[in-house]
């Protein structure tokens, strides 16, 4: 089969049409002693569950200043972000953090605490974000960006960030800062842009 | 198509052989601008990505005695567990630990702090724990539990329990307690079992 030209490609909804196992249309229904219409092969009997992603992330610093990208991708593209990316298999939290700090800024980072966790019922995601120390401030940022830069707290592109958990989780970093301390954050987002 | 007699059913596996939106087989490769393989369809171009998932639970506490239930289901069954399963699409971290409180036990709680946070890279998952105080001694284990019960620290069947998220939330559980303060842990198990 002819390859597809590569901008045709997009992530498969999480609704399944087909069985992933063995290719037969799949039936939505509550399978015996669960609760919930999942997608179900009654060919196979592959029961094809489908559970919110983690998004991991950072909050690196410079010299008190704040290590933003701006995104090359939709969504959000060309609106400023704290680098961060949906958790891959064979990983902690942590590593991806880590990872995708490397991937879309080329920074060298140590990571910190588990800083923000956020809960984003309405799109299915948790959003995970660590404190970093940055080990210099050479940047590299990969095709996911179109730029990186370090950000004083005064010129923060409030107006440009990209995701409420960036801007929460910034506003956090700059309060805890004045106050001396950092203390982890939990809370949830209702709605989400 | 006749549907298959319900205990045949499983949870189908993260590789897929077949592409969920179209039913054509897949291709496993690096997707362009991507590091990593995917499985990718491309007749319709849908790419099958895959992610960790959460399981969230609770460490339900009446009159200084925690709630374990013991497991009516694989994997681990007729061991001791925290009351816990995999988050739901359209639920917060704590509405889902809430939801298989509930579901397994039948204890009604009001939800405290996120407590542990336990990464679990070599099997895909993240463990979430809240703190919960039980409302009332009442139970009611629901068919995911052989039956559960309000166990003193001196009598956890420590050699009995599911699961190590399990084993050592419990653990810091006790020592905090012992401490008078209980505050957040997130670490990494490299191996499960």
């Amino acid at each position: 089969m002819t390859a597809k030209p590569s901008i045709e490609y997009f992530p498969a909804p999480r609704r399944s049409l087909f069985c992933s196992q063995c290719g037969t249309p799949v039936n939505r229904r509550v399978p015996e002693g669960d609760n919930r219409e999942r997608d179900i092969c009654d060919h196979c009997g592959a029961i094809h569950y489908q559970n919110p992603r983690l998004v991991v992330g950072t909050v690196p610093v410079w010299e008190n200043r704040v290590l933003l990208c701006r995104r090359a991708i939709e969504p959000r593209y060309n609106t400023w972000t704290l680098p961060a990316g949906f958790m891959e298999l064979s990983e902690s939290t942590a590593q991806g953090a880590a990872r995708e700090t490397l991937e879309e800024s080329g920074a060298r980072i140590k990571l910190g605490e588990l800083y923000t966790l956020i809960d984003l019922p309405q799109i299915d995601q948790v959003h995970v974000f660590y404190l970093a120390q940055a080990l210099g401030p050479e940047l590299d940022p990969g095709p996911e960006s179109l730029e990186a830069q370090w950000y004083d707290e005064a010129e923060i592109p409030w107006d440009d960030l990209a995701f409420r958990t960036v801007a929460t989780t910034l506003r956090h970093y700059f309060e805890d800062r004045k106050q001396g301390v950092f203390v982890p954050h939990h809370y949830t987002l209702e709605s989400h842009r």
